[in-house]
């Protein structure tokens, strides 16, 4: 028989909480969480290992678990009043997965594809701007999404949730700026940043038939100066409008379906 | 001296904040709200008439009004609590116009630029996505931003926000998608259709260079039958990822700087 927790007080469901809202508290415990069966299911088809699992017997089924009661998840019933403690969609699904964190470093990165496309992000702060990246990612299957000089970690909840779970289909880095460029140039990728400048050169005017990394910054500031000085090309979108910038999640997405496009094309 | 207001049972006050809620409301008086002060210029320089300016003075300097108070709007000073019960932001601007909604009839469109790109979006339901794609329809210089079968009225507050201003500088119609269809036809225009089936094709293989329009339809549903049926060509962006879609924004924008990138290299 399943564990059952009745209390929004229980030490487990306050821990759970915490790891919700608090980036500290998944770094210290290397745990993240998951809410929502079709995420959970991506997540753990992206080989992520699940610690615990909660439902709500009354929403959720538990006959559709055997997957993963089979990947080693202690399965935990809560009542109503415990899950909407710990839930956040209105339409409720009813279960709850804790993952463990993974290594996201330039490091764990293993072999990649032959001659990859890798997305950068440098300092994006809006979860749900990365989320879309992610998707966007996702869809054009990147060798690699990294995230430079992250001001939150990856596993926040809003960016899973933004993300429809393509956080977990997508493999992932986070480092510093300068490691990251570091990295890239030791592999061999040309580095094709976002950024006007006087020589900048249109989007489409750059060959990305060849490994290569597109950056971009944030809407408000741009790229910082490491990654315009060590770019093999500056690129610009030509805008014709009176707003001044499109969503940073758009940009990147323009630039890397250009790069689809040309390899599709050769 | 200007007229001040100090209490939020003001009648004025409450119809304003019954326009920035319901539609009918707007829909009845002919009458939309604009928060901020770099908003309010878009949408003075985009030739919307202003009827009442409403501002805090301890937030916002009235002096830098110049413009607005030539403009022909009734200006009204309110307490810091008549304003916060008016205003969204948490970073607020101390400043909101009331405007008069413009006609977005078909009939009403005037002539368009030369070889235009018409963006046409079926029954979008988030007002953050409608936002988003105006950006960036901005940034593509369209010629005209459809919207068939709408779900909200475009001057719902959710989507000026989202849209940075964007609603003000793109010219915008609405009608259903029977009537966008017919007028599509009889302007000439040919019809690209993102939509998936056994004959589309890739989006790059189309050729952009004459007048066109590219309609997207929802996440969930896609475009209805008389936007494929009528289509040109149907058209699909090839997807390597494990979640379903991208984000309808996204995807617009891929398509519209594509069309954009042929026009430039011809």
């Amino acid at each position: 028989m399943n564990k059952i927790i009745s209390s929004t007080t229980n030490p487990l469901i306050k821990s759970i909480a915490l790891l919700l809202e608090k980036p500290r508290a998944r770094k210290e415990s290397g745990l993240f969480v998951v809410e929502g069966r079709r995420e959970i299911e991506m997540a753990l088809k992206g080989g992520y290992r699940i610690k615990s699992l909660l439902f709500e017997p009354e929403i959720f089924d538990p006959a559709i678990l055997g997957d993963v009661l089979t990947a080693g998840a202690e399965c935990i019933e809560v009542t109503g009043q415990v899950y909407q403690k710990l839930a956040y969609r209105e339409s409720t699904e009813g279960v709850i997965g804790v993952f463990e964190i993974r290594d996201t470093s330039l490091k764990s990165v293993g072999t990649l594809s032959e001659n990859p496309v890798i997305f950068v992000t440098e300092a994006p702060e809006k979860p749900g701007n990365i989320g879309a990246m992610l998707r966007t990612a996702d869809a054009a299957g990147v060798g690699l999404f990294v995230v430079a000089n992250p001001t939150t970690d990856i596993y926040n909840p809003n960016i899973i949730r933004a993300s429809l779970g393509a956080l977990f289909t997508t493999r992932v880095a986070t480092a510093s700026t300068e490691e990251v460029i570091a990295w890239l140039k030791a592999k061999g990728f040309r580095i094709f940043c976002a950024y006007l400048s006087a020589k900048s050169v249109p989007y489409y005017h750059v060959n990305f038939n060849q490994p290569c990394a597109i950056v971009v910054g944030t809407e408000a500031e741009g790229l910082t100066k490491p990654w315009v000085e060590n770019a093999d090309e500056n690129i610009i979108i030509p805008m014709h409008g009176s707003v001044d910038s499109m969503n940073v999640s758009v940009s990147g997405a323009i630039l890397l379906f250009e790069a689809l496009r040309q390899r599709a094309k050769k």
